[in-house]
């Protein structure tokens, strides 16, 4: 294995693992400790091109005061805890760089109390988007959060994810309404609270959302849930060029259409979705469209884009209202990351995300494109372009050093033209080990500070997924 | 002056103001630094029953730079800072407990950058609400977050304030997308991107947003904008019971109708109106509506609300389209404050704002209600219902002590509802002095210890209006 490490973090040496501390363990959870080496490999790796550092330990809870006791042990031993939800994350989250145990919170699914009424859900961090969606079918209610994996609402919530509903219901950073969490010295909190909004303190929900595991485990979680729409539609439609695509998206924001879902597929990533989900798409830059509302307002939005995509160009707009269509074609989205793996078998891809103001987009992606067709490498493009959200998926053979060097050459670029242009280096994935430079050079080295002083405070001997976001030191 | 103190953090000293500091403020602003008894005393209240408590200087700043230049001078010796935008907020926060500098804000009231296209604007702190609206009148676009009084936008991101149009736009957690802060070491830091999301790192932006002035000093901020609705329409409803005003209210909102406003007004709060802006409303409990979209999504859903109004017992549902006679309407809501004073001749209100979540509402409205009649305060009610908010406005006579303790005694009982049912002690005002105890009661010691963990990581040495939100030692 000849990869160049992740770009930071590794640094810090593996921490010692006693003996006492994996006896204690195994004494308190029995066979739901496992040193083997397939189930430390299985968690100490995640969706990203990094090879994989195994902790020492897996546990699987399955409760707040199971973590509580997991947290107090290793913390008396000086081991480092690292929260594992379903293991997609995509930036090196989960590599235990500095050894330690992995907390397993897979067995910790249960739905603890749907407020129908509400319009929210109490949740154990391990269950999926999907279950979740699952469990609450007959309520008429649904959680529209959906980054495409199928991850789970911990591993969510701690990676601040998004995906394709975002443009209109949000991150999680405005659904996720409260949280337990299990501190660094095995204190348990509750955050906020089941109101709609609140002004008690600070915001310590807000900051939890999108620690990545590095100021505590997550326990519990409050969602917000929406009623489920009387009346869904999807469409898609093919551009002569980027530009008329994105200038069509800009155009429906501004007119403030209450728009669901808008994901831009370059003509790659088109032609990867059509070999991968026999589909026969117009090999073009495409989006595709949905719209949620009731029967009238739905057939108002979707005329009012039809006129816009038609004004930039668009050609051939295509209906799939029956809920068969719809779901072919978002599934279709869905799988684009997998398709686009196939268009180079045995590939893994470097993907970017980063996210720019919405006026900036064309730009972004222009400028991207041109370089993307400067390098060797299969760069198809997807994003969830109503945010001023893409990704381009660096195909790469993970044994050619060079590719990779070349893929991170091409990521730094759109990520300091993402900066340059007041966007963001992560719009959804996280910064995990990957990303640890990029976030010095977007916020500025007193801002990043300000991160870690809380982290010192609240994690003074750096148990809690060390070594990710930032440095421990400046 | 006989009124009993805050409940709190008042025991701390003042602390010494050394003449040196006075001098090299002087010597810096010139004629920005205001000593007299009449500049400290504006700057030393609010618009709670508290008597002002005065800082020893006032300085007007004009920017960022003055700013950390104020805050690197008074960290020299020491000296609390209080940053101060228009006055209005409910709880304390501006009073100097331990004296110290009022920064005032409001000389930094310029709009810095409107991104039409974007859907974002930058301002200072300093400007209004109204102000920064009307700056924005010929882009179409506007700021929704109206919490009644003309706010400075520093002060709503530092009290996480809301207001009317919370039920469809979010509040300012949601609105604001970073900011830049002064330190109380006077480094100056930048929050947030441009971006509508980001994972990169700690959610600084949010931690800033409701922490009242004891972080930090807010420099700049970024918020959202939104298109004007093509259409936008008014009306009210009067209703037999509270108990069917509030269910006409869960139910639109179960429906998931994204109504824009609305607010609930008690018949006691009815007749304050009524007199205050000389209209004639049915003196009953009373929904006020406003809906925006398109022509006919406005139509659709108020034909919807209507419908759900009159199942619940709803007379006269009456309609104001046209734009003076929705002006007419919401202005005399925004006076209720005033209104429900003129109730009682020289009288202070002391203002309670839980949020419950909605399927609670109606139950807590009502138990508060059966406990308000049994005291002889005159106690009207309104609220953000949509939102499961409400505020009763205790009218007190601010001379007699046994009043200021009944309107205490009722207010806690109403917090203590609130907790139980799942509820914040503050929907938007903020904490300030008078809900410290609140604060603990809400989220037990752990929680509370988490944020004072933050506070002690940024500013060490207790410089940033000190004795508010929680106190110093645990």
């Amino acid at each position: 294995m000849n990869h160049p490490a992740p770009p930071a973090a590794t640094s810090a040496p593996r921490r010692p693992f006693p003996a006492d501390l994996l006896d204690q363990l195994r004494s308190a959870f029995g066979e739901r400790v496992s040193t083997t080496e397939a189930v430390r490999a299985h968690h100490g790796r995640d969706e990203s091109r990094f090879d994989p550092q195994l902790p020492d330990a897996v546990v699987f809870a399955q409760n707040t005061e199971e973590v509580q006791s997991i947290v107090r042990l290793c913390a008396q031993y000086g081991v480092p805890i690292i929260p594992y939800g379903n293991g997609s994350s995509l930036e090196g989250h989960l590599l235990a760089v500095q050894g330690g145990v992995s907390i397993d919170l897979s067995q910790m699914n249960r739905v603890l109390a749907i407020n129908a009424e509400d319009l929210t859900v109490t949740v154990e961090p391990g269950i999926s988007r999907k279950a979740l969606n699952e469990a609450l079918r007959d309520t008429g209610l649904f959680f529209p959060i959906d980054p495409g994996a199928d991850a789970s609402i911990g591993g969510m919530s701690a990676t601040r994810a998004s995906g394709t509903n975002a443009v209109r219901y949000g991150t999680m950073r405005e659904n996720v309404l409260g949280l337990t969490a299990v501190l660094a010295d095995g204190r348990v909190i509750k955050t906020g609270t089941r109101a709609r909004k609140s002004s008690a303190g600070y915001d310590l929900t807000r900051l939890f959302v999108g620690s990545e595991g590095t100021l505590g485990v997550i326990t519990e979680i409050t969602v917000r849930l929406y009623p489920q729409p009387e009346a869904v539609s999807a469409a898609v439609c093919a551009f002569p060029s980027m530009a008329e695509a994105v200038r069509t998206v800009i155009e429906t924001i501004q007119m403030g259409v209450p728009i669901a879902r808008v994901e831009f597929i370059d003509s790659l990533a088109v032609r990867a979705i059509n070999r991968h989900s026999n589909l026969t798409l117009r090999e073009k830059h495409t989006l595709f469209f949905e719209f949620h509302g009731t029967e009238a307002g739905v057939a108002e939005q979707a005329q009012l884009v039809q006129e816009l995509a038609a004004q930039n160009g668009g050609e051939g707009f295509e209906w799939a209202t029956r809920p068969e269509d719809r779901n072919r074609l978002w599934n279709a989205r869905h799988s684009a990351y997998f398709a686009m793996l196939q268009l180079r078998p045995g590939c893994r891809a470097v993907t970017t995300d980063v996210c720019v103001p919405i006026s900036r987009l064309a730009e972004c992606v222009l400028e991207t494109e041109a370089d993307l067709k400067a390098s060797p490498l299969p760069c198809p493009i997807v994003g969830h372009v109503g945010d001023g959200n893409f990704h381009v998926a660096i195909l790469i053979d993970p044994d050619k050093p060079e590719e990779i060097e070349e893929a991170e050459r091409l990521n730094h670029r759109i990520v300091q033209r993402a900066i340059r242009m007041d966007g963001t280096c992560t719009g959804e994935h996280g910064v995990g080990l990957h990303k640890m430079d990029f976030l010095v050079e977007e916020h500025g080295a007193d801002t990043v500070d300000t991160m870690r002083a809380i982290k010192h405070a609240l994690d003074p001997h750096n148990l809690m997924n060390p070594g990710k976001i930032f440095s421990w030191a400046a």
